[in-house]
């Protein structure tokens, strides 16, 4: 099942993707031009992985990490699909990062890795964008580097974990201006989702809408702009973001 | 005005501080031992400043930072006054730490440090324990180090901002089982709060109910099971926790 979130008339409402549109909780069908994307969580707590992609943590030219590296997303930085993602004028680098976002379905505490699936409500996906600059202070990643305002647009909509037979085996893509940019799989994730999730439930409690985006691929390059970035996951769908001034 | 949120017969509620107790939103007047003291702002996003102290800084042997040391804290952190915090088997030092909380009122982006006191409602307490293992880690801090469930007792109440003559200039202590452990002054900060405010929202907006932890003074020290804690700013009140296996 997908769910969107969706503005309509005056209101959020929650849509389901069918063949023939998008149909709120009423039945009643609306037209996507009617309606304006929202985040189709609100996360509660939303951590983020760095370098959990062998090969993204070679292109940047880091170890490979030994344990996960987590760090936590304000609410300031999520926007939905077709949204609008501002390029600061003081950053000299601003990559897209196309993440597989996990959404937590109940309360997680001391979770094992055997059991962890369980604990998994569904997906959507991440565009995690990171500004690389002030990379020099020594708490990392720094808030100018991984907390601008819109800079984690999550759509397009929410996937019942059921739907997706695999999810350590989903192609991601990025597209900037319909042109392929960045391509890998969930197989190749350091930290796969059940030890992110026995990891994070050993020292805390994760709570329903808590979610994870579970790093990069290789492939992060500067945008510009005016590009429209699209990001893609295998049996999620599509998310678009433009980059503005 | 100090404000308090409570918990009582089934409902959340705000009370204010009379010489007489504490009043309900409808001039109920309600005992101590008839409530459940909560955190006094749900906080929007939080705020924590590592090493905002020169002598707290170097009782960890780090050097003074040349720019604020930032992280976020998740909502699992936040308990109320009266609350209680476990000390995790797994951990051989947590410390307290007695910080000055500030609560932001207003949508805040790009704000100088001349108008940045307009931003500020109000302050309250906050100990922000920190559990001085797994330091090694890139990035920093470690949501082990900072982020484990109830480690960031809020309180005891809401202190509106007239009500506080010099922010920069107020005694911070704290006592465990009523011996003093730790003393400072907010006026010791490195970057004070007009200076936290320009620089946060100078990459990021603020918004109502932000809340920026703004750091401790020397004198943390490790803690034990069944150690009352409370820690205490002049003006503010002071704010009671008990670490609990």
């Amino acid at each position: 099942m997908k769910t969107a979130r969706l503005a309509y008339q005056g209101h959020v409402h929650y849509a389901k993707i069918t063949d023939k549109g998008l149909e709120l909780e009423n039945g009643k069908s609306v037209q996507e031009d009617e309606v304006v994307w929202l985040p189709p969580v609100e996360p509660h707590t939303c951590f983020a992985l760095g370098l959990n992609y062998k090969d993204h943590a070679s292109e940047l030219s880091f170890d490979t990490p030994e344990e996960p590296l987590i760090f936590l997303k304000g609410p300031n930085t999520f926007t939905g699909h077709l949204g609008f993602t501002k390029r600061p004028a003081d950053v000299t680098n601003m990559h897209y990062e196309c993440e597989l976002a996990v959404i937590i379905g109940k309360k997680a505490e001391n979770v094992s890795r055997e059991d962890a699936w369980e604990y998994v409500a569904g997906y959507t996906i991440a565009n995690d964008y990171a500004f690389r600059d002030y990379l020099e202070n020594y708490y990392r990643p720094n808030l100018r580097v991984k907390n601008r305002d819109d800079s984690t647009p999550l759509g397009p909509w929410f996937v019942s974990a059921d739907d997706i037979d695999d999810p350590m085996n989903l192609t991601l893509r990025t597209y900037i201006n319909g042109e392929i940019v960045q391509e890998g799989s969930t197989k190749d994730m350091i930290f796969d989702i059940p030890t992110l999730i026995e990891y994070l439930s050993g020292f805390m409690t994760l709570q329903p809408n808590d979610v994870i985006l579970t790093g990069t691929p290789k492939g992060t390059v500067d945008t510009k702009v005016g590009d429209e970035v699209v990001t893609e996951i295998e049996g999620l769908g599509k998310l678009k973001n433009t980059i503005i001034a």
